[in-house]
């Protein structure tokens, strides 16, 4: 059995791993024992773009933030590219970032090269309840950062409710990233469901540090999609506008395509 | 009683008062008749943002739109400015485009210094229901641009649902803008209505090119405010993918903040 997490990248895998116990009767239960299956997980869509982006550094980066929102008002941004020009406008070097849903590791790869500095080191914690999200995760950062970078990357085997966990509470957070769903190409009983999905909400919001996000990208073509984003909504207005910004980003005429709600933390 | 139009800025008023007896007699429907009241107009909220944008130009308005997400994003751009800054992407020097709603005649200046060129000169084609509104951006006009930008606006004091009248056929149009709702300081009963703004919609996505964009501000407030943005959405969702991208843009925490919604056409 391939282990739960790659040694290099773990903290405190064997600590994480008892922890799994405590987890709440709820979040356990099996697709086939009542509605709401078991948590998570989405890869993104297209690998080409985010990869390309995530490569490519400085600059650049800073000329492809430029047209960001025309390139999605003309179709020619995806939702997840939209977050990702945010993303690099919000984060800095040498701040800690946390991917609730590493998935592949895209977003993960993409949050190290904002993070990782010349002369100042970030961190980003990877979380994900699939044990082969985060071996596709660790595997991934392999073939694409050097062992410089990979240091700076804490996988974890746990669901996104429990980031507190791992986060250290002197660790100011810059960015808490979701992609819900579930995982193409895996089960898809498995998905994000609104419970846990509320909770970490909610814990993403009590770590975030001011001037900071919560990126929540939802995909909304599966059974329960659309009762995700209603919770996401939900928990997204009831933000007090003296702290928080809310705002939403969505396709109107691409009923299933994915809809991106940004918090900015004051 | 003042003049419909000022006649420096009208091509056509006579004919255009003559027509305005062919209006159907739902679009004359007044306040007391029925539940709901005649047409039209809002101004938008902060002159100051938009005139300091709209006397900007070339290499400063593209600075600006660079961050035009992200301040969407922090709270330090409001809709009207993330509209602003996608028009400034889309629309080119010798242009035509068309404002809706003219008001106070924010968006009108705006507009004509995205279209007037050194060497090619756009149009600007500003309609409003309401006369005092006419007047309004006239006068406003006049006190920013010089005589010969003021050449390249054309003003009609009609409802927006009529705009083929005015537009030459021969003119394809890159942008058509409406803010939706009342004109604050005016009298509250006469807003734009749903089913004007379906037609004025309709005629909008006829004369759009290629490239061009509808952008739409909704203004959700006030009483009809919602049941307007129910029909902007639905028409918005109704455009068909291969020819459109229809998004939207909105504040989840700030319950009446305007709502933007940007249909481009491929």
């Amino acid at each position: 059995m391939p282990p739960l997490v790659h040694p290099a990248l773990s903290l405190r895998p064997i600590l994480l791993r008892s922890r799994r116990n405590l987890l709440p009767p709820l979040l356990r239960r099996s697709p086939s024992s009542g509605p709401p299956p078991l948590l998570h997980r989405w890869l993104p869509r297209q690998r080409r773009g985010l990869s390309a982006r995530a490569s490519a550094a400085g600059g650049v980066e800073e000329e492809e933030e430029e047209d960001a929102v025309v390139g999605f008002v003309t179709g020619k941004l995806k939702a997840t590219e939209l977050a990702h020009a945010v993303w690099r406008s919000i984060v800095r070097k040498g701040d800690t970032v946390v991917d609730a849903t590493c998935g592949n590791g895209n977003d993960t790869l993409a949050m190290l090269k904002m993070v990782a500095g010349e002369r100042v080191q970030g961190c980003v914690y990877g979380l994900d309840i699939q044990e082969s999200a985060i071996e596709s995760t660790s595997s991934f950062l392999k073939t694409a950062v050097n062992s410089r970078e990979m240091e700076l990357v804490k996988l974890f085997p746990i669901c996104h409710s429990r980031m507190e966990e791992i986060v250290p509470k002197n660790s100011p957070t810059r960015l808490v990233a979701f992609n819900l769903g579930y995982l193409p190409g895996g089960d898809k009983t498995i998905i994000t469901i609104p419970t846990t999905t509320e909770l970490a909400l909610q814990a993403a919001s009590r770590i975030v540090c001011s001037d900071g996000l919560i990126s929540v990208l939802v995909y909304i073509g599966h059974p329960g999609g659309r009762d995700e984003l209603s919770v996401v909504e939900s928990f997204a207005s009831s933000l007090p506008v003296n702290t928080w910004v809310s705002s939403k980003f969505e396709m109107l005429n691409r009923p299933i395509a994915p809809v991106l709600i940004l918090l900015h933390k004051k």
